[in-house]
């Protein structure tokens, strides 16, 4: 069980953008979670009133749970039973419906990218800037607030790259993507794209990919985030993989490593929601592979709940410092399980009382 | 036609390990070749006296060419009706026999690994290094001589940078591969392990990728080639695509270089196959394509034979000068198209009669 | 050279839905094309007015042929700079927009399904039906006509089953069919729908192939087309293969057939396309393979310019007479390049002049 | 908790064959089982004495399990510390070695196809034949027996086809198979044959379909099993999927029944596992959908723990009377999962102790 938390009942919260590909998965992952109940399910018009069997095209790897199956669809209107809402909108939509729902009272905790880079919007990652939350309190939006997490490629890179940064020092990553095809939604890539191919580019993602990383390790100062200076190169691919992106990271440290305390760096990581035992944290973040052949996405996506990154492959570059390789599942990790678990944190530090 | 070349009858050739993967693809090109007819199908020992159709596993795209069908499977001993072998043997065994084949006069132009970085041997690309080909007259193996192309992802990335070498001078390049099946022979990687996956390692790629194209690109004295100084790092990963190596390149160059001066530079690169029109040789060896989503393997691995290097998003990095996506076909202008392509630069040289 | 037929100048023809998968394929196999010559692109509203690179989201194998790549799109208008459609138009609005352009005095030579099954339209297969034609004499469009071919399902398998009718007669049929991707047109199945899944049903395509053969099979007796009575049963799904559509089909006989008559049946039959040596015309419209694990999507569909079908496995069936396995190119024979074999026949035939 | 049953301490099993594709499953699956815990892991002399983690090349969808990982391997030889072994041996060697295990006094409990249809071997499916169990003690191997369970593409077929019996009476059954990669064992297909492809052929395993049902549904008489009669035709394919076959089935009753009453018979059924509730058995053996294009792999694989028998799509059939789709994972309820269930079945009848 989770330190210090002990609810009368689960707190009732909603899904924006149920029926998509990041909502299927908040609303797979909500199943039976110890604090969060699901009350309400809210899409498009298009869906609205629909039972949720009947406007989900649903894709995850079980069936739909059997107790949201004959839920009734909402509109994405701020009048939900519930104060607590996870955003897996499409970003055409999500930036003005996250904001009228905070507006509104509502607390947000969103997975799009609209408000990820606004100033007092924490980029939370709670095992490297739980105190980010705090800045929270500065937003204007009475009740509500807004919270976000990174992009699916970021959050595997800034994890694997947090022990890395506290410990040698950090000056610059060359990153290459190999990303999984439901990190483009659904429907997403078509199957006649994705059979035997590789798309080389996906739109907008190396730019996040360069800029998320420095507000997420930025230090927080009380008034603002100022933003690290590290230089970061990205180059990112699609690949007919269902889930877990694969990256392939190279590293300039501030200091001389060796090794092994690399690895004993990434193996001994954790963060506030391991100390805090929230319920969606990983037991351990990060794990390291000897394997040469790890990590596989086939193998490793589902270790520890989704939640860790797996890294592999740790050698000497004749370039940069180090390289090696990432995997991290990224509607888990990535999206739905990320957001989850900064709302458990939210939980935690009396954000949703 | 190729120019100067009238040859009076065809010049037969034999293929060492033509029931593998390189040597179906050696007996799919060599279909109506100008110049080469093949005479000689040799195996191993468990193939030899079937007819080629009993003793292969057929996977190429199309079926087996009707002429050679009921041709009988020799065993890999220097007794074959020709002077000219291609070789596509396995590296386990390729070392020995390709040189007993020299020893006893013949002409081997192999796709192996085996002699690749001896200093007599040319390891040779025609469009880049033509001239490495007089090194075969210091070899001692009396009439025979042995001749090699570079490793399958090795080709695409020397043929993209050589008018960058030109025309600018280049001093470190990092790429990662994304490589296809085929490069893995026959049967190569289980399905099991390719559907829905990627492997981040190929046993002994990135240290080809790092240390060939030194080679490649070294000068010729007369005596023996001197390697070129370039600092390379390379991550090598398997993904689930047919035929095609995709290549995410970062390159430092020694001059400035406007972005289009690149884009230039390589749609107008030609070499010595281009000039000498020699019959596998592509049109235009590098295309450069403005689609914000290419090169894919789909669309382009095919474009000029096969035998054209495919590049894209070329845009400058914030760490080295610029970055940009290759594609080459891994067992065509990657094995057996760079080999064929050599012999005939032998023939045109005088080499092969 | 086909018999008989010497153009002055090739026949101009216009594309109807030209940025899909049908029209992309029509795209690709016109080039070269000895008749006929592409004039004109046309598409819907939202494409119209931009280049055919600009409008099209290109994915067949090859790139786009430069000729067409800087052609202008026109709306669906029947104010084509021709008198020959090809229409590659979906379903949802092909029946009216062919009719329109029949009214207005086009031959429309259609894939699509809408007018198949009319009475005065003709449901052609040149090698089996081409007295089928005529009917067209008996439509109501004034100088205008519509000629249609089957389900890119159905085509195999009617070509199959012909020199069985023939030779032996035929009572039942029972098929199961594992569909290629591409029949879905583009974007069609998502690639997280098709990746590491089978889909058990396509809509409308059992009822499709339960029915068309019967008219396909018709006598035409000058006036109308008379079905003929077979029982079939269609179960249809989709696979994860780019293009090819395998079939497992179950025949029950009029007459004793030996194994081996069978096959003779098979590769001896031509028809009419054989006998006119039309250009897009198979060689040999049925190649039965010995091999025990063919026919193969990946190394027979493009067998003879993927207009023949490829069979294999013929064996004696506990149930029905015999059982066997059929393999065809679904957007070639059962797509674009059937519909171009029908202008053809319509060509040698005088409709088009 | 299974009724009936308390155990004092867990039975020590081994595995033979424990490092190839069902023996993965296996200890894979007897993680945390109630009753059984591996002691020993048995392989070919290549593998013994190496540890799990070095002999395997583990490739299932979650890592190693840890209490297995360092445990040594042994020699498939009697003289393991256990007398319980499963087997997943493939058929080149399982009939000589499970003959020696049984003769040596170990219970074994086999998937593989060598003893199978032996007169005094049960071919047992707990929820149809569990009264064949007893056939063993007519076995000559002195305290020691054989058990097999069917092969992965008839045991969907049959759990799907005994309701009908039992309510219907059944004469005659066509069925279409779209097998999963996984059930070609490992490495198996390799990714070069699978990828974009079907491959209409899988050795023997047609004969196994046609005839391993019909001892299945035999009656025993006290003496021996009566092969029941049915006839049935099948067409085996393998296409690119990790897991799960699917079944394209076509029946004819002895007896009319109504759609609804076909359903009704499915969901309803049951069968001994369940009402002794044991570790292994799934909940509900048969679940029937209604959904439109159900049942797909990616989505009901692992249906109530992989042991549940997907079906949907009932409709009339033009030859027969009913055609259907069946879904089961080929290497739980196909393989390991149903080999365990019959171990179960055996402790539960005192065959254990």
């Amino acid at each position: 069980m989770s330190k210090n938390i002990s609810l009368k009942k689960k707190i009732p919260v909603g899904i924006l953008g149920a029926t998509g590909s990041v909502g299927q998965k908040f609303v797979e992952l909500l199943q039976d979670h110890p604090w969060f109940e699901i009350r309400a399910l809210a899409a498009s018009e298009r869906s609205s009133d629909k039972t949720y069997a009947e406007a989900v095209h649903w894709f995850m790897k079980k069936p739909i749970p059997p107790d949201v199956e004959q839920m009734r669809v909402s509109a994405c209107e701020p009048d939900l039973p519930c104060r607590l809402v996870f955003s897996g909108l499409d970003s055409s939509v999500a930036g003005e419906i996250e904001q009228r729902f905070a507006e509104n009272g509502y607390v947000v905790v969103s997975n799009s990218k609209n408000h990820r880079m606004k100033g007092d919007v924490p980029l939370l990652v709670p095992e490297i800037n739980s105190e980010h939350l705090s800045i929270i309190e500065s937003q204007k939006f009475g009740d509500g607030v807004i919270v976000t997490n990174p992009n699916c490629s970021v959050i595997g890179l800034v994890i694997a790259l947090k022990p890395l940064i506290d410990r040698f020092g950090l000056d610059a990553v060359n990153v290459v993507t190999l990303q999984a095809l439901s990190g483009a939604g659904y429907p997403g890539v078509s199957g006649l794209d994705s059979l035997d191919n590789v798309i080389p580019y996906i739109g907008g993602e190396e730019d996040k990919v360069e800029t998320e990383p420095l507000k997420i390790f930025g230090s927080f100062d009380g008034e603002k985030i100022n933003n690290m200076q590290i230089k970061i190169s990205a180059q990112c691919n699609r690949v007919p993989v269902s889930d877990g992106h694969v990256e392939c990271v190279s590293v300039k440290l501030k200091q001389k490593a060796r090794r092994d305390e690399v690895i004993t760096a990434w193996n001994n990581f954790a963060g506030v929601p391991q100390k805090l035992e929230l319920p969606m944290a990983p037991l351990q973040p990060i794990r390291y592979y000897d394997e040469k052949d790890y990590p596989q996405p086939r193998l490793l996506r589902d270790v520890d709940k989704g939640m860790a990154v797996s890294i592999g492959r740790l050698r000497e570059c004749p370039l940069f410092d180090y390289k090696f390789v990432i995997l991290s599942h990224n509607t888990i990790r990535g999206a739905a399980g990320g957001a989850i678990l900064n709302a458990e944190l939210m939980l935690h530090r009396g954000y949703l009382s």
